[in-house]
């Protein structure tokens, strides 16, 4: 066993300020920082990102993005799920934040595991209805994007290229399925 | 906006100790716990649980919970996916930690969103090849029901049953599909 839990350091514990320890509690097989005082257990687990696979008209919605990591490179629309939300509201509202449009999102499209990053890649088709987009406030730029002009090497991450080469491949083959890939 | 973030509620900075303060950082539209004193960002995020429905020749692999939340209600094997595992793994280990029993994972079933648990989950179709299974130290006992004496009214969460009846539904019908669901 590693001499640390994976993921972010902890120095204190959230509910009392004291020092944590590290230790695996009583029918817990994992490392975790426990507090010294309180006994309070401090767990990190893998985080889902939520985004989609806008296409209008042939073409995809790619936004340039704004804030490290991988500023000025480009990606769909992706973030963060937060607390109070479903994965595809999560999906809906970072179009909404990335290129100010409303999508309809579609079937569920790949589920990527990014294990360096402790995150999991969730990935809807959607269709913008209209080209009604904006630069939003995390983007440098954004475009519909013809297909046969996405620029590859300058996609922002892996689990990105994943989403669109398979959104690209089923669309051919005519198939709507749920990809799988795992990152290392 | 609500006068705190959802979530477990944090006092200190798991960084430095000092207590923490909840306002919307620049450039987020949540509020957040941040410390007063470093500026260090503590986020919570939904957390994924990760689980299968085992079958072997016409029966189910459930286990009755040993531990709360609902001690001594039926579950499919499942749990809080880790930081170092795809959500397939998670879901292999958890069946091995409660029912003791090696699974081959199939498609992808069903993703439940749990509102109120902040918590996203995500179940497998499963094949048990053998009977071979035991009571797993967070199970009180483990048995293979067959599907018409399923004790529907002894399940221990709403997502559980909607793994459960999708599983059949989709089995009776022939299809193959990841249903989503979302439990307010």
């Amino acid at each position: 066993m590693a001499d640390k839990p994976l993921g972010t350091e902890v120095c204190f514990c959230t509910q009392c300020g004291s020092p944590v320890t590290t230790l695996s509690p009583a029918g817990d097989h994992h490392l975790r920082y426990v507090c010294s005082e309180c006994d309070h257990v401090l767990y990190e687990n893998p985080k889902i990102v939520a985004g989609c696979v806008p296409e209008h008209d042939g073409q995809i919605l790619l936004c340039k993005r704004a804030i490290e990591p991988r500023s000025g490179y480009w990606t769909v629309p992706a973030g963060f799920m937060e607390l109070g939300e479903t994965v595809a509201e999560a999906a809906l509202r970072e179009t909404r934040e990335e290129a100010c449009a409303e999508v309809e999102l579609g079937s569920l499209l790949a589920i990527v595991n990014v294990m360096r990053a402790g995150q999991v890649h969730v990935f809807y088709r959607a269709r913008l209805p209209a080209p009604e987009f904006a630069v939003g406030e995390e983007s440098l730029e954004v475009r519909l994007v013809p297909i046969d002009a996405i620029q590859w090497e300058d996609i922002a991450f892996p689990s990105i290229t994943i989403a669109l080469r398979e959104y690209l491949r089923q669309r051919s083959a005519g198939t709507d399925c749920v990809h799988t890939e795992t990152v290392r």
